[in-house]
């Protein structure tokens, strides 16, 4: 598989490189926290039994977090796992997806219910990818069963807060139409949690939303995931459809140690909403490209004279993994994608885009 | 979920016990190896990354263990993720499941093909549970497309060896027949993996193994599984509906350290050879039980005068966890099933049964 354009152990393997800065994936620069290393390290033993079917206690944990019950927390193998479940649960006939969008969505659906009408909802390069709402909810009108988005989006960075969520959600409820809402990245935003909808005490039955803990706390090779769901008729489907352990005795560890880590979720808020701003002003610097305000740890950029698949080769010869963007849907060859990582490395790479964009000698 | 009767995390919660002996998972005694909590102390920081999507150096080591191609081999979250998979692929629409067996093959296709007619091959209690395999090529006459079978059988610990799974498999190819053979415990088998077909020069088109790193290297936590599959046409098939990164990175390292650990596999080789034949001949020495002979970790026991939910609950009472084995298709209320542990627990665990069924002044 080569997944989302960044398959760096193939790139290893085939020997292009030997070392590299990988900036075709978000994930927290700040690494590992060490509280986890530290309840790894004193609970090898957990691995030696089956991890609790319930998931009882980590679901009470991610419960606490959220301010939601129990009842509505499913923990997943990160949150593809519940991409899948979700779409298998309620099989959609007519989908709406808020495009260009991570594309696993649309694998999803494509698996559960291979008949699934889907249509795209185009978030125009000309509003600069952010959902014109009026349109949106006109659009719902068509009768449409599910619609799909992603909150901040991957690769746009855009954010849509808690009201617009409230108020499409409302309008949702009006045709019986379920709302899937991703929320990976919510924690990079400014807010984090609170600028979710997930907490709030209104009507939610038509809302799912997914989360993941690989990317604000840096375990991507772990694989946690959650979801909250508030459509209790859903359970005892997912409780069907679910295969038993999908979430390790370790991933299980990381959702009851990590959650309370402060330290580190104060230390990465203040990271983030300093290194965006600046990760973005000084890419603005560079000749020859449009950059695009993020909301989150990743910048969409477009580029006027080159292709993503040669940037993204010549930025491979320095040392440096970037996303080639042009296949998302609505995307071309004129995108990439950034992470936000920590400032000397970002530095690193605003400076080797610029060479490998206007040339060596470019401010010379 | 109350998984196949051993939740002991719900046992916890309601309190029924605070401290308990497991024999209702089959895991290997040893525990842990440590060749696996150093590798995983020192290779903290793989979490940071996301697993390799096509787990090509896994594979390879999982190839060259089973003398297979890299491209015969798929890694899953447990066997229980490949279970789902593959039924998924080759959606059956007749299938024959040696019965009584592990209840997730049902469910499995159950869940890919609603539609599916199912039938059982009655393995008789009057046969010890033994398969007749003339009784079973003439089943085969009847055109099934899937044969599932789990070899050692969970619960009754029986095994065909090589040359009947290879009869079996030449048969079904003669009517285009697909054979799925569980293998999670056939490293407690004598011969380990050599006893098993896969390694074999034969044409082995029909033939899905699935295998486990779960019972003999003592790590149910960490969900690592894999198949070996030899018909080609289906690895498209399986790209297109595997998740990805469903094996998370631990598993992944697992997998490249435990196979060579053979001080490990030695040491578990010589128990089991021992302690199965200890278990078996002491649990004998029991009044009004049947005890069957198995070729494994698990023996299944047949009680005359009492019901399994009793023997169950007294069981608890004193500490021990055991299975249940009345929920398995073609079993009772009077089946339970033990796992083979040390020889100090396996004694205190005979000791109590024996309280149980016949009292306690029984040899007094």
């Amino acid at each position: 598989m080569d997944l989302h354009g960044g398959n760096i152990y193939k790139i290893f393997r085939e020997k292009e490189v030997d070392k590299i800065l990988d900036y075709s994936s978000n994930i927290n620069p700040f690494g590992l926290p060490e509280s986890l290393k530290k309840a790894i390290t004193e609970n090898m033993d957990i691995l030696e039994k089956y991890p609790d079917p319930d998931y009882y206690d980590l679901r009470k944990t991610i419960a606490e977090y959220n301010g939601t019950g129990i009842d509505n927390v499913l923990a997943g193998n990160g949150a593809t796992e519940l991409i899948f479940l979700y779409m298998k649960a309620v099989k959609p006939e007519k989908a709406l997806i808020l495009s260009p969008t991570f594309a696993e969505y649309e694998r999803g659906i494509k698996s559960a219910a291979p008949q699934c009408e889907i249509t795209y909802f185009h978030l125009k390069e000309t509003e600069d990818f952010q959902p014109d709402m009026e349109r949106l909810k006109d659009e719902l009108q068509k009768g449409y069963d599910l619609i799909v988005l992603c909150n901040p989006n991957n690769p746009t960075g855009r954010f849509l807060p808690k009201e617009e969520i409230r108020d499409l959600l409302s309008e949702c409820d009006k045709y019986g139409t379920r709302l899937f809402v991703d929320e990976a990245f919510v924690e990079f935003v400014e807010g984090g949690v609170s600028s979710s909808l997930a907490g709030e005490d209104i009507n939610k039955k038509n809302l799912f939303i997914i989360r993941a803990l690989t990317k604000f706390f840096a375990l991507p090779g772990l694989r946690l995931g959650y979801a909250l769901f508030f459509d209790s008729s859903l359970k005892e489907i997912f409780d069907s459809l679910k295969e038993p352990w999908s979430v390790n005795a370790f991933a299980e560890l990381a959702g009851k140690t990590l959650f309370s880590n402060t330290e580190y979720i104060e230390k990465t808020e203040n990271w983030i909403k300093e290194e965006k701003k600046y990760m973005f002003n000084e890419l603005s610097k560079i000749k020859n490209i449009k950059v695009y305000k993020t909301e989150t740890n990743f910048i969409l950029l477009k580029m006027y004279n080159e292709s993503a698949s040669h940037v993204r080769g010549e930025m491979l010869k320095k040392g440096v993994l970037i996303r080639d963007a042009s296949n998302f849907t609505y995307l071309d060859e004129t995108f990439i994608r950034l992470a936000v990582k920590d400032r000397e490395n970002n530095n690193i790479v605003i400076k080797k885009l610029d060479e490998v964009i206007n040339g060596d000698n470019e401010n010379e």
